[in-house]
């Protein structure tokens, strides 16, 4: 890789979060970071859009080839926002995590982590999102940073095909080594927890539990992880299930 | 079909809209049917989850086999907390809308209405999404109803395979006809407009332009609806691009 490259990075547990300072930490050695990650955690927004409210924009940091901006909206609207308003051209990268908690299996639709990714992917950036599996603030990112060093840099070499991105995720501790996977089968159960306000109305927290609906296989995110092997799954931003398009062609439509 | 139907709806312009009530006089040609939809316009809410705060859910009507909430979380909020609080079983269909405006093409990914649908997905019921590309509160949703009609029964007569949801667009005017169809290549291309604010801070709304990304095809939703016919698009909640596996396990990870 010749000269330095251009990297952008958001997030979705918002600028002061430890893991997107630890994936800074790593991005700045391929080239120059600019960073544009909610002001606040925006955890869940998946691909979320912000479309009823003005957004704000403000810099925080700028020096040594890192540029860091705050942003009221979305993961998506940081992306958005940085093609349109801070980069004169795309960059090499589009990163985004380091999130703190999995990534894997079906959270890929909820996690704005993954919405910054698949929003650089639509972009026709290199796209990927890390993960580890650990949601406190305080969590030790430095044990899965070779494996994020060298993601990137591969990345950076093979590049990725128009439409595709990577989701990544680590396990908790040293991880034992790195799988290509599939996004695992499963699902959230919720169990939302009914609460009385002081005003003896209801409210609800979401709660729940995940649901693994694979069994017996061994090439899934979730099959890695419960190995103690960091994930990669190729993710498509084209949804469509194209092997089925001939049997809807048969319905009496 | 013999015996009644259980339809679970939701959307993403909130329990008041128009296209919302048109949609639920359809579905209880075919049974019973449960709305959980939000509490006021929740577009580009993709499928986010609220965990920041806790979520309402209200009564706001019940007759004739059809039951309405409102719910101040997104539409992914409304589907789930319909299967945890409100369903003793699974419903026979999931569907979402009508959307005042369309949900083609790279859309999906923002949609709250497809939001909901993907989420009905998750859960494993035939889930199908309408809209309309026309963003008028007082659209004129008439002239696609037989569509709609028609969709819904050979939806529950035929099913859907588990992981794969419809995603269902109509043009303005009288369709033409349908056509299954593939998620047209394409972006939006933000151009935030920027202001200034009483304070003198600056301040931006999201706008841009959908830029086509195809050329020359005729098997595209943008191409479909483009002819005057509704679209139907598969669509997938494994996101996993398995053709790129082999390739990845190629690099030197």
């Amino acid at each position: 890789m010749k000269g330095r490259k251009k990297i952008l990075i958001s997030n979705d547990d918002g600028v002061k979060a430890k893991g997107l300072a630890s994936l800074i930490e790593v991005a700045k050695e391929f080239g120059d970071v600019l960073v544009v990650a909610p002001h606040m955690p925006r955890s869940g927004m998946s691909t979320a859009i912000t479309v009823e409210l003005p957004i704000r924009l403000k810099q925080v940091e700028k020096n040594n080839g890192v540029e860091i901006y705050s942003c009221t909206g979305t993961p998506v609207d940081c992306i958005k926002i940085a093609f349109d308003q801070l980069l004169d051209t795309s960059p090499d990268l589009v990163l985004a995590g380091i999130n703190h908690g999995a990534n894997s299996s079906i959270s890929v639709h909820y996690s704005g982590t993954m919405g910054a990714v698949i929003e650089g992917c639509i972009h026709e950036v290199p796209s990927i999102g890390f993960s580890l599996c650990d949601y406190r603030p305080d969590a030790d990112f430095s044990l899965m940073m070779p494996f994020v060093r060298n993601l990137i840099h591969e990345t950076l070499r093979n590049g990725l095909p128009t439409g595709t991105c990577l989701n990544v995720n680590a396990p908790e501790g040293k991880p034992k080594g790195i799988m290509v996977c599939r996004q695992g089968h499963g699902r959230w159960v919720e169990e939302f927890d009914a609460r009385k306000d002081p005003h003896n109305r209801n409210y609800y927290w979401i709660t729940g539990y995940y649901k693994n609906m694979d069994n017996g296989v061994d090439d899934t995110d979730n099959h890695a992880l419960a190995g103690g092997l960091v994930s990669v799954v190729p993710i498509n931003i084209d949804l469509t299930n194209h092997s089925l398009i001939d049997t809807l062609k048969n319905w009496e439509l």
